[in-house]
Order: structure tokens, then sequence, then C-alpha cells
């Protein structure tokens, strides 16, 4: 079930031991996603082909943790390539208040590693009784979220066994751009989405083992900032760090942060600007600047030289990833930057405090 | 222009100045309740006529900063008691990225105190553009985002000068609660709005200079808890936190926090949890517990007598506000505690770092 360290990965600089269950599954992405993006089209194509016959008029995605952050990558996939109002769901309307809300007409997907969780079930199984789309996006295909879908999209990812996911997350997001592909039937996006697994072996060989500044090693907090399709890798970044380090690391959209939570920053905050090349450069570089002004520590994930030259910690990128699959590349670095930290501070990745492989919430 | 202050306020305990801005606002809440819920109602049945003839198949809502936590409050009201499904909106797929999410059939909600910032506004014109009902919650009614909806509810919550948003927090939350009693017809509904400045004049008077512990005068960080309706509420106790303080409060439903930032909880990083009555009563008790377990400091906002006991710092609410109302009065205490947070750190809150009351984005 497990899957092998593909060949382009780097070796751990300046360690001995075997490298964890954490790192292991950050050095397999590669493999993992060339194996979905060669394995999975055929079923793709025939879930994007029931899409496009039901019409959807909006679409209401379900989720938690990791998955939830694949969720808000889905929300600015579908509304700019294919003009769909994405709703997050708010399972406890239903499990805690026993409400419906009506999902007549929608596209309703369940997003999860294990399939496990009560409250995406409910939340499928309510859409399938209103007559919904409903589509299961998960690595286990004999789950139960699976099995009251009427329609799946599985990841390949192989068994996840380090507790805070990585592969199962660049498996999930590849499978939304995967069927965002298939619906715009474009066959250049397709050579894109074979690249990637080389792009992500880049970025894991140019972010192993990154020198941390002693701002990063020590602060108890930060912020981390993206926007648009890197909205989801900010949450995502944020969320590795608090897993494994338990730095308290906060997720914001630029336009977010500038209405209230800026007043936070000064040298005490250090900030980690998620800026691959795109449309939302001009918010990236007024991040850059902000952090200058009021002197708070920099670290920054880009491909653009200019702006990794303003960075305390450039997290470097590689180049020629379009815009709308950067965020599969981009929190590479990120899930690196959890490791170096949790390592820092002699912790072990594979050993967070309180959490297991499978959560069950109601 | 200005409100004043209500009788039913409390004093602020041995403090000789006058209350700031920030302060002064808080206390003038019952007030602009009670002018809203009585100056209010006609208009808001209109909207709620037009609302009901024109049976939107989902609502899609846009906002930033305190007005998009009220958004998260409407988010469940309108699930729980009107079964409708709510999108926030993500306006940088129209500003940043040119699209247009398809809103035909939807209500679409702008929610600003200023009315003035140009994404919202993008959205609201888009979505008239095609056809959806347009409605602008704010506080000035000459404002663009007032002029360019087709439905207006004004907050009638006299200028807000304080930078931090508290008055118009607390309207706009009752502006969408008196739109819930207008469509259910509801004149029970009714009396409970009607009871409001009463609960909000008891929840100021009892949290008034709330005894500080020292790890609340101290901590860099915190975690807010909420679920269902009071999910809003810990995104803006931890806003207000923030922007008074500088302290990092990151909120959390308690099913979010189980699936990955659990584990950052240990004597270091206190917890806030919002609990009044209702359907999340055990989801709260299972959060005090995690918190005396991994011996987190806690403070409590409740109206459970027994949950109060078990806090580290308990800030009381009255009883008698039924759960779906309970937001309006839970948040006063939090209001109150970054006032105190601030104070303590020998900050004023009126003087936010790097804020302006109107926060233009795009």
């Amino acid at each position: 079930v497990n899957d092998h360290v593909p060949a382009g990965g780097a070796a751990p600089a300046d360690r001995s031991e075997t490298p964890g269950l954490f790192e292991q599954e950050i050095r397999e992405q590669p493999a993992c996603l060339e194996r979905l993006v060669r394995q999975g089209r055929a079923g793709t194509l025939e879930v994007a082909e029931r899409l496009r016959a039901f019409g959807p008029c909006f679409v209401v995605i379900v989720a938690r943790g990791s998955s939830d952050n694949v969720a808000r990558y889905a929300q600015y996939l579908f509304g700019i390539r294919h003009g769909l109002t994405v709703a997050l769901a708010t399972p406890s309307v239903q499990t805690r208040y026993g409400a419906s809300p009506s999902l007549g007409g929608a596209l309703v997907v369940g997003v999860s590693q294990s399939g496990r969780s009560p409250d995406l079930l409910a939340v499928i199984e309510e859409g399938r009784r209103q007559g919904a789309l409903t589509l299961a996006v998960t690595n286990d295909s004999q789950s139960a979220l699976a099995q009251a879908a009427e329609l799946r999209l599985p990841l390949l990812a192989g068994e996840e066994r380090a507790v805070a996911a990585t592969k199962t997350y660049a498996n999930q997001l590849l499978a939304f751009a995967m069927l965002s592909a298939a619906l715009q039937g474009d066959e250049e996006a397709w050579g894109h989405l074979g690249a990637l697994p080389e792009a992500v072996a880049a970025a894991i060989a140019e972010n192993t083992s990154p020198a941390l500044p002693e701002y990063l090693q020590e602060t108890p907090r930060l912020a981390v900032l993206g926007r648009g399709y890197n909205f989801s890798t900010a949450f995502e970044v944020a969320l590795k760090v608090k897993e494994t380090s338990y730095v308290m690391a906060e997720p914001y959209s630029f336009a977010d942060f500038l209405h209230g939570p800026v007043a936070m920053v000064d040298p005490s905050l250090p900030l980690v600007v998620i800026a691959p090349s795109g449309r939302t450069d001009e918010d990236a570089d007024a991040a850059v600047e902000l952090a200058h002004r009021l002197q708070a520590p920099l670290a920054v994930v880009s491909d653009r030289a200019g702006l990794l030259a303003e960075a305390d910690c450039p997290l470097p990128l590689p180049k020629a990833v379009p815009e709308w699959l950067s965020p599969i590349v981009a929190v590479v670095p990120g899930q690196l930057l959890g490791l170096a930290l949790a390592e820092s501070r002699g912790l072990d990745p594979d050993q967070p405090r309180g959490l297991s492989k499978v959560t069950r919430t109601l």
C-alpha cells in the first residue's frame, strides 16, 4: 500500500537518521501526483460529463482540516474558471440544529482523506436525498463517504500514515484541477498537469532544511498571508505549522488582513507571504512593503527573485507553473517549514499532541 | 449625530478619566439596538416581502472585517431558520481575476459599516447586472453600496467614531435577526428582539473591567472557540482582541479545532470558550474538559453557572436570550475583554496601529 520515494526527491541534508513519516510523505508527493494524473484521467472525464449534464446552479463543499483548505482552492477554481458560486458547508446547521438547507440543483462535494467523519457524511446524504449531484473526493473508495455519494474522485495517494496530511492534500488539489481541465476539455491544461510532479520535486529539493532565522525558531506566533488561488495555501501552511511545531500561525487574505488584524504587526510578529506569480502580485508587493515599514520579520514563498530578495527567509518556487495550479507547488515550502520548525524545537512531527489520523466530529 | 450613553450602562469602575470612543460606543449598544428595533421594523417588513416574492435559491454575502463576522451569523441564521444555503463571497474572483460567478436566482447581500469598500461594491453591482436580488446592510444610506443595491436595511447606529466596530456590529446582527423575524411573521420573535437592549445592558454591567488573570495580561496569543450561531462571536471577539490589544487571538469552531489546531494546546495557550446555552452545549463542555486536561488557562463566556465556575476568567451572560439571538449579547464580554487587555498593556484602543475607520480594498 505504501508508495515509494520518488527518485527525484532530494536527500535530507545533514541528517543521518531515517526520515520520519511526515517527511517521507512530503517526498512522496511527486510520485503520488504523477500516479493520479496518469491513472485518474478517465474517471475524471466521466465525472465531468455527469457534471456538465447536470448543470449545477451552485456548489456546496463540506470538509474539515486540510481538506477544508482544498475546498478553499476549489472555491476560487470553480469561481474563476467555471463561473460557479461555491459555498463552504456549515455542518452544524444539520448535525446540531437539525435543519436542512436547500441543496436542490447544487453540486455537493465531500472532501476527506479518510471519508469517515460523520458530519461530512450527513451533508452528503442530505444532498442526495434532496436530488443534488453528490461527489466524494477521498483516499478511501470503500469509506462511508465514498459509498454515500453518487460520484467519486479517488485520490490514489496510497495510505497516508503521518497524522499531518501532505500527499493527500496535494492529490486532493490535483483532483479538483483535473476536474477543471476535464470540464473545459482543455488539452493544454492536461500538459500543465503532467508537468506538476517535476515542479513539486524541484520545490522539495530547493526547500529541504531551510535555514531558519532565529526569530522563526523562537516565535510563539506568526501570520501567513495569501490571496485568490493561494488563499488555500496560506490556510494549509498555517495548519501544517500549527500541527507540527505548535506555533500559532494564523492565515489571512491580504485584503481581510487590512480590515483589522494589520494592527498586530510589529517586530514581534513574523509574516509569511505566499506569493507565486499571478494576479495577486500587487497585493503581495504591498504586504512585503508593509512588513518592511513595520519592521516585521519576513518569509516569502515565491518564484519572483526580486520578492525573495526582500525576505529574511526566502523560500523559492520553481518558475513556469500556471497560477491556477500554483497551490500544488506553493504549499511544499510551507510543509518543509513546518518540519524545520518542529525539529528546531525538538518536536517530533509524527507525534502531534492530541491528534490521531482519523478525526470524527459531529 | 452621536448617540447618548444609555442610562442602563454601568459606570467604568476605578477610572476617573472620560471613557474613550471605543468604550463609549460599547456602552451605546443598548440604545442603538433599541432604536433599530423600534424604527427599523416597517422597512424590514418591506424587505422581507420582496424577498419572499423573489424566492432566492441561495444567498451570497459579501463583507470584510467585523461585517464578515456578521455574515457568518447570517450563514447560520438563514440556514437554520430559513433553509437557505449561504456562500460568503470571495471578491478577488471578480476584482483580481475578472471572473463573474453566476448569481442569477440568488439574494446578494453587502454588509459594511461605511458602504465604501470598492470590492464589496463590485460584487453587488455584478449581482444586480445578473438579475439577483441585491440588499445593502449599512450604516450610511448615502454610500455607494447602499445606492447600488435594490434594497436597503439601514443600521440607525449613529456615526461610529471608534476604529474598532462595536455598535454597528450589534446593529448589523440585529438587522439580520429582524429580517428573520419578519420572514417568519413571528410575533414572539419580535418580543425577544425587543428584550435585547436590556440583556446587552446587563452584559455590559456584569463585565465592566473584568479581573484579568496574569496569563491574559502577558500572553502574545490565545484561541477563541465557538460554534453554530456563535461561530460569529468567536470571530468577532478574536478580531476585537487583535485590534485593541495586538494579542493574536485566533477563532475556531469547536469541530474544526479538533481537526489539527488542538495540537497547540498547552499551558502557554489560553482558551476563550464562547458558550451561551443552546444546541452546542456539549461541544462547549468538551472544550472546557480539554482545557482542564491539557492545563490550558481558560476564560468562559456563558450564562451557565456550572460552566463559568470551571473558568479562571468567568465572563457571565444574562439568562433568557434565545440561542438565535445570543450572539448580540455574547460578543459584549469579548469587547470589554479587548478593552481590558489593551488597558493592561498601556495601549489606547482608539488608536490601533495602521488602521483607519474606512478601509478600501479591491
